[in-house]
């Protein structure tokens, strides 16, 4: 576990992310699967933030943000930055000057398993961040990590060049390679749905239209009126 | 404890529960002996939201919304649905298809001890949310349990037809037989309240009013001068 | 360890404090050499509040909030109520009309390591406060504590009198003695800061900016390019 | 919600509680058709510690044990108390001398959903605990609760006289009336659970005996040998 | 908030700070009015656990351990170290090569606000220590922090000094000057706690003997027996 | 990400494996350059567990063990079983029945990132478990998860044949082919750690030996005694 920094990864392609994000995270997540989410504690900065990406991946030491440093270099348009550490962190590793660095490399956003500070011009500038804390405690800058290699957040191990999507839903990664299936599963999805969102809007039960009544029925699930119940 | 759905039970009276939600969750919570909250874990999708309604309840197995299903026909007008699991879940069990489907029945909002997904979605249709999590994670519908019977939340047993009370500051809920009893308590503390307002402003110390200083005295509290410590 | 209430604690320059209010807490925080913090879970009820003044330190036993009515008569204008409990609590200790009481006396807002209610109207108010949790539990005036005595928050002691800064990125305090001395170092760290800022936005990288090259090859970091990788 | 002390509840056949305990928790909740657990963060005092008995339940304001010594004196041969709070509470409500006392009145254990202290004394005199923490915090006798009403723990709730099974996997509830029905079913499961158990043992996959290749093949699931991958 | 080593602080009287740790930590806690708790947060290595000393204070910044190899040097037989760090930490700041720098230097245990590791060997070595967590997380020796400066563990502040004890319901802390009133207090307290214990052995209910009768009809807790309320 | 089992993976040399078990937890981790560990909140069933083997991944859905008991089949002796779920669970996926079947392969015990029940059972089997918590909350056989692909825990990705060595430290993962590094990285560790712990022993200090007091003085650390302090 050599501190590395790999260069030039390759990435997902960005119009296909893009379409991605349209789709929103509840979808994608969906279209791949049920997988790829990064956990319920990474919240947006503020309401109705979305964005979409690919992954440049930075691991950390706890309470260190060295390596964020290292990865604004490494940084291209289109990009997002996923920062996790080797150990729990809630320390404000990334505040408004190093989002104002991102920035100018064409970063859309950031997402950290850790803190963030600064969060009051982080939200003027409209740089979009999803965090597990906000924390005004500083960091320093003395211990080796990695940028561009594997790491995971919340059970899901993402990986430079993967598309990353994030809205008020979370956070969802879809690995570079599956981008496309994930584009096609996901469209085909939000088509089956709004034909079910119409027929709710109709006053169809879902009961009927996924057939559950079976199902409740083999389950042993009993109806009772509750004016019979209160009688015995 | 087999799954059962309990059709027609009795509902708190429509307009009293309107006007438990006109006191807030505050006053109701002290009108009935400071009882009836479902915990602090459970928090709105956007501040200033505001619920009351009469109780559906579901029990859905952890990961599983079958039984959210079988609930949207058991709803009526007024009706607002609560919804526990039976081993803890942050799992998005509810989004916007269902409040789709909830809405069109009556239904005024959602009280859900998991999470929520679409929600971005739902705060655009203002359906009403308290759940304990935001998650875009999907579920299945494979699973039996319950509508209709006790559930309960944070250590308060909510009943079907019982009346909920929700917005900023959390969710209370009162036993039905006692909606009119809570009605009657929570004004006339809305009125001593108006006094110790007005006498607030004015400047009268609550010690005054409350009469606590003999309190004080009888607990041992002493007061010291700081300039008399330092001069020690 | 007597219940004390201390009158007349000597108070931070007020003047001091407002100018330390204006760098802000991240800024703060690291002028005192990284110090000072209250916990990442104190959060604003409301993006953008911000807040400074003088401590008046607040001990309650949990779920009584006796002493929060005994430091309203111990507040002066250009103070802030700091509250803690003797064990955990998240029960709603302090509401509207204690505010309202608290607004009376000039007192700027409010920090507090329990849960507050009546948050709709407190947001009406504009009444900052910084709590652990929304809670509309009440509570008891039983029991006896202790005001304007040292207390501590998330590890941090506060003492009266001692100088509080609160915003967005959470509440930091400097001790009295420390405020102006504060002042200068936060001064100067802005005008370093504000160097930066304009050096990334010209698109200077922090590596070369801060010189952490050097520390990279120090400290083992390598660089390998994906494609150089692929190819093996 | 009346503060109310409910005399003489009937109680579950004291002879099928016995047996109950016998089967264990898991067997038990299993029996009930996958429900009434109170919770993982219940832990037992010592590794090993079993109990069985009827419930008595009581529910105190958070840090007041008042009603725990009401409860005393409706304690009977063959009871368990189990302690809820209105509000989370860790303190320690309970301590040797209530052991003590409860002990002398026949009661077998404590089921608690805040903290215990003296627990090195109870563990001498065995008497098992199980509790939410282990808190030497202290406590007043200042306000009303009530005892045997139904209360929550976990989501479950608990009726005065309900069966109560305790061991290292947690604590279990049944319903008075469902006890003997709940019997029933848990010695079945075991008896089918030892033919399992000597099938595995055997070398029997559960694959196998549980028929369970089909559904891998509806659910997609497919299989791959790593060195095909790889040649790949 | 400079960094910071005192050397020779006062400590309290080390055989009234033995007597205090055969009182135990629940006994102590009363005896100062119920304060001085560390926290449910930190437990004991080993079941049965005991340690009583004056403490030498370390502040830590997190993941870092340098300040406790400065705090051996500073320890002295009958000290225990007590271990805070400046944000929240839980990785492994202690392990066995300290411990036996500790011991040999006369230092009785550890309370720590973190992690340790090398726990068998701890163990082995019966060296007692409070943490908040086990963890094998290596840490750096990288930053200053302080050494014999008041810190705070869970809301109470503990001065180099002070009286420390220890057992398995938790740490309790006493302020160096008041360890004499605080033996006092516990003694009688102990001579007291026998007189009732004897009189519950006995079957006295605590209901008489704490004269609670009185304050239940005050509060309004009325009595009903179950065979009455099934009746109507 | 289609489910998938994937059929003989390599695996560490088990010599190997066996001899990083023997040099513990923190050793291996700090040998891997301080990586590895599943987190904190993973702890055995009773102190003094120790195990090491080679991983069998398994990825369950939340509350659905199928999945392990494809994971029995692909485990071969001097296997451990590694199990994490693709949402946050604590149920008890694992029980006395699975662990007799594993067993009966080899398996030498488990690493699993929910709950597990039968603990008395496994503990008198002596089956070593590090998990998340207990739980007899039963589960269902109902979805597709993933048998040796890469999952991540703790923010660690553990990958098919991987290194797992468990104790009282917690778990730490070593990535198959960095295993015969690992040891020869932690051997030397072990002799470099022998020669402190003599040396500490003799009462040599720490500050003297790693040679820190020049780091203290750069840092700014300043040194002051109490008497000197006392007299200003």
């Amino acid at each position: 576990v050599k501190p590395l920094v790999v260069v030039n990864p390759n990435r997902a392609d960005l119009e296909t992310v893009d379409a991605l994000g349209r789709l929103g995270v509840a979808t994608v997540h969906e279209a791949i699967g049920r997988g790829g989410l990064l956990g319920t504690h990474l919240r947006p900065l503020w309401p109705g933030a979305t964005m979409a990406g690919t992954a440049v991946t930075v691991l950390c030491p706890p309470g260190d943000n060295l390596m964020v440093h290292v990865a604004v270099e490494q940084a291209k348009p289109g990009d997002v930055l996923v920062v996790a550490t080797s150990s729990p962190c809630s320390d404000g590793l990334v505040g408004e000057l190093l989002a104002t660095a991102l920035r100018v490399r064409g970063v859309r956003g950031l997402v950290i398993d850790t803190g963030v500070r600064d969060v009051a011009t982080l939200r003027e500038m409209r740089f979009p961040v999803w965090s597990r804390a906000v924390s005004a405690q500083g960091t320093v800058k003395a211990s080796a990590g990695s940028v561009n290699v594997p790491i995971s957040i919340g059970g899901t191990v993402i990986g430079p060049g993967d598309a990353v999507v994030a809205d008020d839903d979370g956070v969802v990664c879809v690995p570079r390679e599956e981008a496309a299936a994930a584009l096609a599963a996901g469209r085909a999805r939000v088509e089956r749905e709004q034909a079910s969102r119409a027929a709710f809007a109709a006053g169809e039960l879902s009961l009927d239209r996924y057939g559950l009544r079976a199902l409740l029925e083999t389950l042993g699930v009993s109806y009772v009126d509750a004016r019979d119940r209160e009688r015995r």
